[in-house]
């Protein structure tokens, strides 16, 4: 889907731009409607304020409807195929539309303890979140009281509708909506940047398991051509990078002990500013190496 | 079994040096008698070399009655039950008598290829390997030749009998049969030991699970109380020591992110020397850690 | 002095080609005419290769009379003020134009023992050598046979003509004549770039003193906002980064011991190749740091 | 002087004890005649708290009398050698007898102020200090009132008479005025201890000039055969350990650069604890570095 430029945005009538932007706020056109004769925005940071502040003054019916026009997480509608594409797109970012039984279960559990408190469906911006991350979050806001929760969940809404706009709207400025995960490898027995290093990054699942999110292997520079995470933001979570550095040392014709000491090495680490940059290098010999959170 | 001093083997008559000694060469005392005259012995040394020479000196005959008698791993005489103590003792130590049956299954697979090749069977200091390792050596080996590998296998029955020696005779001095694997976790934010973080000592398999080999709390100097392998040697293979270093930074104050940026902190390090002295240190704050092959 | 672009030397008549270029080698214009008629020249590149190349075509009288056409170092030309305002200048960048006596007494019995033995002068690229690299080139090159060192002396002549060549004419493409050095300053207490670092470069020299070369503070990312050293060669030399880490996080509110363990970091390294990249970063606790050579 | 074994000042008649102990509280033996008949101490840490107690209960003007019983600073009694021989030993060992003429000066102008405004001379535990601290400690206790400065001084000689009795007496325990400064070299580029390691201590002046105090060479295990500064307390100041780590490394055959990116690794850091424990070791490669404080 090609981005709409700001500009036509602004020199369309209203029904087209309601007809446009109608499905950044869920289910929700309402939202669209009340900043239409504000137009024309001079940024999208200026649109998406507007919208932002047209939620935040709405009537606490109209804020109602807002969070119940929202689907279920891996709930009915998602099983149904009735929930708006922009939904179905996020919660599959997070893996929830691929559980496995027990983490469908809790989500289920989850899902109707929170309905039952809150009589309203719990609504997160899944693409802030690794999978587990969302289960944490759906258990900690459980303790919240009512009026708190709802304005945990409109604020989850407005950054869900931040990243809509950010993915449909070209401008000139950007959204402060993407966090950047990135690598580097040193070589300090050679004193060169190592290039030719093999690399996973894993998402780590709160039992340990990993899934694979980006692999490669190192330029010139020993950096990567891209980010390993950019343009979006980084999932909440727990990450492990590894890399092949035994089999770098043992291509540049280091003396390697068998089996190496140092083989595939794993830096685990968290992640919990999506929007944060984390630059994990490793800084490695054949028989030592570092890492630390860079920029 | 307490040690026999090796004052009193000196002083045994031959009968009884040779009952007591017998099985240092597994179920071939004639080593043993062959260095009887060669009494006293000023050194656990000396008596151990002596028995080696005697081993190299032997006829051909004698060297390949030595190799028979000697069991398959994970063989018929184990399931038998008819190996001697000794013999069963190490190849526990190194999990073969509780193998998955994908091991199991190579192994008698491996056993079979050699025997047929060698015409003897696969003979291996086992407790200077782990499961995996033995399996490499196993591989390995069975692209001797003949004169090769036989030369091979009397150098790790001589490796077999030090282990032997040096658990079965006290002596002012020692075999160099042990090594050390130790660790030490410093902690940079506060500039001093860290005290009471837990950690794992894991055995990996080449598919990458664990196997718990040691597990602890570091002590108020941010060291083990006894280093984590010593007094044996260090099976070759691939281990992963895990520290629980953001537990242990929540613990002190320090301000962390949830997730934490580093909570549990695996280092993955292979051993090739089974006699070396591996140092591990972790040397960490809650954004940065490194390490190294110490001593 | 602006720049001359290259497609203007292209256009112009010989006689002007001849005056604008006539000094990259030094007193020597009979090079430039040498390519005139090559022109146009597709690139600064091309440009410089024709020229060298002539040079090397040269006779051995032209090459002999191009090496007689430069100056002592900090000889008589320089005393009367009677050196071309190139040579001028890039004997100054290298201090060569106020050496304390003891220094100048060592190049004047350098100047006059390889005057005697080689019967021409010393020529060495100033702009990639500190004074202390020149004298230890100096002493080295006084072993070399009268054959090799003609050579390496025009070797230095059309080094030194690729640099004015880079100051004095502008074009698409660049000459590999610069180098970089630039640093980096991280906080592992905090997790985030060490800003307002302050920070000196000093060039060492044999006896250890220093001479200031650069100084400032890292800004927000924890950089320099230019390279220590760039758009030119780095010095071959020892240098001394100096980085003010302790008043640094004195200024967050860790808690520091009096005097603190880490007050200012003195980093020491030297530069071998003039054209590389040295990246040179300080990775810092309160209790800790490391540096290594990036990239 | 041998020590006195603590059994036989236990067994000793009275005058014999004070003559014995009377010089460990300057000029003042009734420190020691109050505590006579107590006798006899369990240990060496109650014969010190004893007479610490005694001083602690004296009247004002015993009190009084013990601080002026002290001599000035490298003053009128260092000039005229009428000092206790404790005192001039004490004094020496902070370089005291060997001022510069403008450290000798600012002691004086202290010395003159502090009577001015106390009333009687300044006590300070001198090997718990080098040069620089002892006239910043001069400077800021110029700040206190005089009711705070007494019991300073006071406290100051506690410190003084434990470290004394320290040496004069042996006992089964010992008094906790000791320091140590260790290092440690490790070779990350070959996995071992970095043996043959030439290294220096300088003590740093407030103005840089350094002082060497200890100087070696690593042996096989990386480190020193004794401590660096042990069997009494770490002056307090800043100090700089120099490893010669290039050469090192030449000798090893790496392949270095010319000049090499590391030849002489200078550490420098403060001691604020003279009683601690530091540990400052390097770990090296030809292209990296780092150090912290170890333990």
């Amino acid at each position: 889907m090609t981005p709409v430029p700001l500009a036509e945005l602004n020199a369309m009538d209203k029904a087209r731009f309601v007809a446009t932007l109608g499905g950044i706020y869920e289910n929700s056109p309402w939202v669209v409607e009340a900043v239409s004769a504000q137009r024309p925005f001079a940024s999208l940071t200026a649109l998406h304020e507007a919208m932002s502040l047209a939620v935040q003054k709405a009537s606490d019916a109209y804020k109602r409807a807002l969070i119940d026009a929202h689907p279920d997480l891996a709930g009915k509608a998602a099983r149904a195929g009735t929930m708006t594409a922009d939904s179905e797109r996020e919660q599959s970012s997070a893996g929830l539309d691929r559980l496995n039984q027990a983490d469908f279960d809790a989500l289920q559990r989850l899902n109707g303890a929170y309905r039952e408190k809150f009589g309203f469906p719990f609504i997160i911006c899944v693409r802030r979140h690794s999978k587990d991350s969302i289960l944490r979050q759906f258990e900690l806001r459980l303790h919240n009281d009512g009026a708190r929760e709802r304005d945990t969940a409109l604020g989850e809404i407005v950054r869900i509708a931040a990243l809509r706009l950010d993915q449909q709207v070209s401008a000139a400025d950007r959204l402060k909506v993407h966090g950047r995960l990135s690598t580097h490898v040193l070589d300090t027995y050679s004193g060169r940047p190592a290039a030719g290093v093999g690399f996973e990054l894993h998402e780590l699942s709160s039992t340990g398991e990993g899934r694979l999110v980006a692999q490669g292997t190192t330029n010139v520079e020993g950096r990567t051509d891209a980010p390993l995470i950019s343009g979006r933001p980084i999932p909440v979570g727990r990450y492990e990078l590894r890399f092949a550095i035994g089999a770098y040392f043992g291509g540049t014709g280091a003396a390697l002990a068998e089996p190496p000491f140092l083989d595939v090495v794993p830096l685990r680490f968290g992640v919990a500013e999506p929007e944060g940059h984390y630059h994990v290098p490793l800084v490695a010999s054949p028989w030592s190496y570092s890492t630390y959170r860079g920029s």
